[in-house]
């Protein structure tokens, strides 16, 4: 099972529309990269009784618990009065959290305001945490098996904290046993249940569980295991996964699609260039969010009007009256005309409709065709995409940046026999 | 008081670092719009277990509770077996439940996939929310007075659902009185503790409370009060709160800065041509992800290498030497090129070091040149913006299309003097 942690964020911010609880997942990508899991987080506002309640339910289980907010000098900070009260202790001025505090003040210059004496009344028996940025000292308990942090709320200072005497406390805590770990591989072009369909079908190494989370438009398998042989199980395991699976998986972990691609293009020394209609950018938008595109995007063409299309990526007259701008000709003609007009090595188009409007009987709203051309080949496949603009944008973009990925690796293979 | 709702999230993948949740605060978000606060919100992970014990915990108090994921068809998705188990109710499957699937499926043209009767098996007395864009069904049950509505985690699907069925059912059980009116003004320019300290210096009619958040980059002033003269006073509000601020101001509600730009370029009958560098088609994904782009928006160019500056955009090559890319000069000359190109009323470029790398002494990340040109002025500016990578594109983007708006706006002004 592993250490049971669980996340208890205070603050009316954080519930009323003004702003997203950004430290629970702070909290849960740090520990999850030190292996640990987070159980289940609560968050509730500035209301005494509220936190006095949570902190019981909470503290019930045993465990772990991280407590981030309410620690500030203001009247409606009201964390240590109410884990106080929730734990049956009294509250008393901690002489080594006040020390804290005017040490923070002497650094910055400036004398104590007397509403920060607030701030040093803990929970009797409350071991104090070391705040390295703020005012606000953090502090332990122990209450009938739960190991209690409390962090203040704001955000860097909850990391700082937390990196500095959290995680070193979970490790001494946890046995190497404990520690969970976790492959994600990432595919497109496979739903959910069929994912799951083909992996229910084979065998994993003994240990090894599987759960499936979507990241429209990507379907993303967990494997994870805890225990001595996690890795070479997990090693296994993805082999296993990848034979079923095959080529529909792109990335292991955190690595975006348009990454994967990005880093294929610059190791196989391929250029690039982009002709995109319905998309309208989002292609090269995805390709240069990550630093070093130039090493393989020559350019790009948001190519809106026909009068670009002509202009830019020489799309004859009688092509887009014949064909239309949405159909396989004008994609690949599109592909062509950007690769000639580029001097790349590679021409990628897509043209299509991506609604509301625009759609026709014979072409409707997610018709798309995408195109892709090098100097000896030109492929072109039509699409009917499922759902509303941003889905057929979406999933125009993702399907782009596939073929691009499938031909490098296809590339990549043939170049090694 | 007025209602007390509680947000139960249900997700592996919101607790083991790999995304935040999102769900809980636009809830939030939501319900604060309609004047509804949230009083606490869980999240737990895909384990039947707690999600029994939560559903008991919150459940318990009455009011009501909304709860996201968990509703796929896969054997992780554990909710509607776990809501049966919490309040005693058999599973069964529900008739309307598996049309709606059924009608789903058919409106994309697919057979539904066996796996997916899964999510039809409901707990009995269950009254199905039907779901707009996906396949998994929400429901609704009431337990020990308790209102409980269970909607898929997929974020779209989420909300679609929860204004569709939600917020009118809590509409219902809230008196008018409770409700609180709010009026959100978005800002572009303005530092947040710039825009308080403004707002702080005027005196708002009586009632209305103003609160602020931000969405990066922009500002959000809230305007809220609750009661018969809400209306009125909510006017009055927003009269002296652009009196104060200005034209930082770019829209009120939901809209977003392209939409109210493409809104602008529309009326106007304006047609636009971009060339993007450090943005990479940023502008012109944001200007097309609304519909109706094809109006204005005549082609964009994303020009990340010098040759397709020179093809496209005209720029010397003597240009490039004499100043760089990255220079006030090859902004102008790449507005000027691409609006004599495309042959459209205004030509907008950026150029800049959107980083990690690239920056100089001279110019450092963050220098950015914005060029606007009509077919009789030019205009163009530098700018350092501070952050990375992502917020040295986001801010350029913006700045740019507030650039847009801000001509557009005199433009309509000049015509109407």
């Amino acid at each position: 099972m592993g250490l049971q942690i669980s996340v208890l964020t205070i603050g009316d911010e954080l519930l009323n529309g003004e702003m997203a609880d950004t430290n629970t997942a702070a909290i849960a990508r740090l520990l999850a990269s030190r292996g640990f899991i987070v159980r289940d987080s609560l968050s509730i506002r500035d209301i005494a009784g509220d936190i006095v309640g949570a902190l019981r339910y909470l503290a019930r289980r045993g465990g772990v618990l991280i407590v981030t907010g309410g620690l500030g000098p203001t009247a409606d900070d009201l964390t240590a009065q109410a884990a106080a009260v929730a734990f049956d202790r009294p509250q008393e001025t901690s002489s080594e959290a006040l020390a804290q505090i005017h040490r923070h003040f002497a650094r910055l210059g400036m004398t104590m305001h007397p509403r920060n004496d607030k701030q040093a009344q803990l929970p009797q028996g409350a071991d104090i945490l070391p705040n390295p940025g703020g005012t606000a000292p953090g502090f332990r308990l122990c209450h009938q098996g739960c190991d209690c942090f409390f962090l203040p709320g704001v955000p860097a200072e909850m990391t700082a904290m937390l990196e500095q005497s959290i995680l070193p406390a979970l490790a001494k805590q946890a046995g190497q046993a404990e520690i969970l770990h976790e492959r994600v591989l990432k595919v497109f072009g496979l739903s959910e249940p069929k994912t799951e369909a083909l992996l229910d079908a084979i065998r994993l190494p003994e240990g090894v569980q599987v759960a499936f989370g979507v990241d429209f438009p990507f379907v993303h398998v967990k494997l994870r295991i805890s225990g001595d042989t996690a890795t070479a199980h997990l090693e296994q395991a993805e082999r296993l996964a990848r034979q079923t699976l095959g080529d529909v998986i792109f990335a292991t972990g955190t690595d975006s699609l348009a990454a994967t691609v990005a880093r294929q293009l610059t190791t196989a020394g391929q250029t690039l260039a982009l002709a995109e209609s319905c998309t309208g950018g989002l292609i090269a938008k995805l390709l240069t969010d990550l630093p070093g595109a130039s090493a393989f995007l020559e350019r790009g063409a948001v190519t809106y009007a026909n009068s670009a299309k002509r202009d830019w990526l020489q799309i004859a007259e009688s092509l887009l009256e014949q064909h239309g701008a949405v159909s396989a000709e004008c994609a690949v003609a599109m592909a062509q005309g950007i690769r000639q007009t580029a001097g790349t090595d590679l021409g990628l188009a897509v043209t299509g409709i991506a609604g509301p409007d625009g759609g026709t009987p014979d072409k409707p709203v997610g018709t798309v065709f995408i195109a892709l051309t090098t100097e000896t080949t030109e492929r072109v496949k039509g699409y009917r995409f499922p759902g509303d603009r941003d889905s057929v944008r979406q999933l125009t973009a993702c399907m782009a940046l596939d073929w691009l990925r499938r031909h490098l690796n296809a590339r990549a293979q043939l170049k090694k026999t």
